[in-house]
C-alpha cells in the first residue's frame, strides 16, 4: 500500500480495507489463490478505497457502511485491469509480470470473471439499492468505453471530445463513483454528493491524461512498464491528438499511428515525434485545468484534514511521474 | 425461442422475458448493439428463464418479482458462453459463428463484461438481498469451475468425482439456482425451495453429461457445432473417463487425450475409440439415474400443469440429440 501521506486521516481504516480484500479474495483453489495473491501483492495505490473513505469524512462517517463499497470498487478496478491486460496483451504492469504473462489468456479471463463475481458478492451486502444501481451503471459505461477504445484503435481522425468520452469511461467514472458513494453512504446532502462526484470526475480525467502523457515521456523503470504502449496498440491519446496538428510532423506521425503493423523502431520514432511536438505541454495544460477545477470545487466543504488530503492528492495527480 | 412445448404454461410470460431481454440489451453503441443483437438472435433455448418461471408456479407466482431474476440469470448465462468461447477459441455455436469468430477476442471479452454489468443492473433491482447473495455465490463457483477445467486439461488421471465437481459448477449450479430463485421469489416454504433446487441440480448434471456425450456422438449438422471439441481442447469428459478404463483401447486413447498437439485425424481417431467403448452407454446410464432422481423428487409437489412440464423437460434432457 503506497500513498500513505495522503491517506493518513484514514490510514487505520484503509488498512482494514486491505485486510478485508485479503480475506474476501482468499480462496481454496490453488490457481485462483495464486492469481489473486499476486494481484494483491502487486499492490496498486488503493486510490479508489482511499477516495471513498476520505469522501465519507465530510459527512456522517460510517466505516461499517463504507467497507463493502470500498472493497467492491477496488475489486472492480482489479478485474478491469486483468481483462484490459488480456485485451491489450500487456505483459508487464507496475514493474511486475501481468497475469497474462504468467498464466496466459484463459486463466486471466477466468480470474477477471472471478473478481467480478466477488465484487458482486460485496455489492449485494450494500443495504441501499440506489448505491448498487450506480455501481451497475458505471460498470456498464466502463465496458462501453472499452468497446469505444477498440473501435477507434488506429483511427487518427479522433478529436478531443471522443478522447474525453473514452477516458471518462475508462477511468474518471469509477473514481468519481468512489467519491460519490463515499459521500452517499455517509448521508451526504445532494450538494455534498455533487461536490464529491465532480471532484472525482476532475481527478479521474486528470489522472488518465497524465497516464497517457507518461506513456510517452516516462522512464520505463520508474513507470513499471514499457513506454509507447498506446502507440503500439493504436490507442490515440491526447498528446497524439495535439501532436497530429503540428504541421512539421503531422504527415509522418499520421502514417506511423495509423499503422497496425509497426516495428519497435517505428513505435519509438512516433514517441520521439510526439515528444518533439507541443502535444505534451498542451496536454499538461489540460491536466492543470482539471486539477484546479477539482480543487476549487472543494471550497464549500469544511476545512477538515480530509480536505487537505484531497487537495494534496489532486496536486500529486497533476505532478506524478509514475 | 424454442422448446415452446415444455413452456406452454408460461409462454406469455416467457415472451415478456424475451421482450425485456431485447429492451435491457438495447444499446446505442454500434459495436455492442451488433454483438448483443447477434447473441439474442442466436436464441438459445431460454431454458433458464423457463425453469425460473415454472418453479414459481408451485407457489405464490409473481411475474413482477420473477422478471428481473429470469433476465439476470439468462444474461449471466449469455456472458459465460461468450467468455467460454474466447477461452475455448470456439468459432461456431448453435450453427452460427461465435462472437469470437466474427469480432475477435478483444470485442468478445468486452461484450462478456458488458453482459455481466447488465446482469448486475438487473440483480440490484431484486428487492431481496438473500436472492442476490445466492446469485453472487453461484457466479463465484462457476468461475472456480472454469479454472478447474483449465487446470485439469489433458489430465487423463481424472476421476468421476472431479468431473462431477466441474460440471456442477459449469452447468448444474446455475440451472439449480434458476429453479431455487423461482421458488424463493414466490414465497416457497423451505421444503419447496429444496425440492426445486434439487430438481434443477439433477437436470443440470444430466444436461451437461448429455452435452459431453453429444460432443462425441452427434451429427455436427444437428448439433450446430463440430464434434470432438472436448477431445480437441483436452477437456476430459465422462465418456472419456469410462472409455479410458477399457483395456482394449486404453493405451492408445490415453496417448491421444493427453496430447495437446493433436492433428484433426487424431481427434477423430479418439472420438471413434470412445464410440467403440462402453463409455457412451455407461454415461447414458448415469444420465438416466439423474433424470429419474430429478423427476421422483417432484412427487411431493401438487399435480399442476407446471409439474407435467418439468417432467417432460427432464425426459427431453435425457433424450435430446442437440
Amino acid at each position: 500500500m503506497k500513498n500513505h501521506k495522503f491517506f493518513k486521516e484514514i490510514l487505520a481504516d484503509l488498512k482494514k480495507v486491505e485486510k478485508e480484500l485479503d480475506k474476501v479474495l482468499k480462496v481454496n483453489d490453488p490457481v485462483l489463490s495464486q492469481t489473486c495473491i499476486s494481484l494483491l501483492q502487486a499492490g496498486g495505490k488503493r486510490m479508489r478505497p482511499g477516495f471513498t473513505l476520505l469522501s465519507g469524512k465530510f459527512f456522517d462517517y460510517s466505516f461499517e457502511k463504507l467497507l463493502p463499497i470500498a472493497v467492491a470498487l477496488e475489486i472492480i478496478h482489479m478485474a478491469t485491469l486483468v481483462h484490459d491486460d488480456v485485451v491489450d496483451a500487456s505483459l508487464i504492469r507496475r514493474g511486475r509480470p501481468t497475469l497474462v504473462a504468467g498464466w496466459g489468456n484463459e486463466v486471466s479471463i477466468a480470474t477477471g470473471d472471478y473478481l467480478l463475481a466477488k465484487a458482486l458478492e460485496q455489492i449485494v451486502k450494500i443495504d441501499d439499492n440506489k448505491l448498487s444501481a450506480y455501481m451497475a451503471k458505471v460498470c456498464i459505461d466502463m465496458c462501453q468505453g472499452e468497446i469505444h477504445q477498440l473501435k477507434y484503435s488506429y483511427d487518427i481522425e479522433q478529436n478531443f471530445k471522443q478522447y474525453l468520452y473514452r477516458i471518462n469511461r475508462k477511468t474518471a467514472l469509477l473514481i468519481s463513483l468512489c467519491c460519490k458513494l463515499g459521500a452517499m453512504a455517509c448521508k451526504a446532502h445532494s450538494r455534498g454528493i455533487w461536490i464529491m462526484s465532480t471532484y472525482g470526475h476532475c481527478l479521474g480525467i486528470a489522472f488518465q491524461i497524465v497516464d497517457d502523457i507518461l506513456d510517452i515521456t516516462a522512464d520505463p523503470k520508474v513507470l513499471g512498464k514499457p513506454v509507447g504502449n498506446d502507440v503500439r496498440q493504436g490507442i490515440i491519446t491526447l498528446p497524439m491528438i495535439f501532436a497530429l496538428k503540428d504541421p512539421k510532423i503531422a504527415e509522418r506521425l499520421k502514417e506511423l499511428l495509423a499503422s497496425d503493423q509497426k516495428t519497435e523502431d517505428e513505435v519509438q520514432e512516433a514517441v520521439a515525434l510526439i515528444k518533439q511536438s507541443d502535444g505534451i505541454a498542451k496536454s499538461n495544460e489540460i491536466v492543470q485545468r482539471y486539477i484546479k477545477k477539482g480543487i476549487k470545487n472543494l471550497s464549500e466543504l469544511p476545512d477538515i484534514p480530509a480536505k487537505g488530503a484531497l487537495i494534496e492528492l489532486a496536486e500529486f495527480v497533476g505532478e506524478r511521474s509514475y
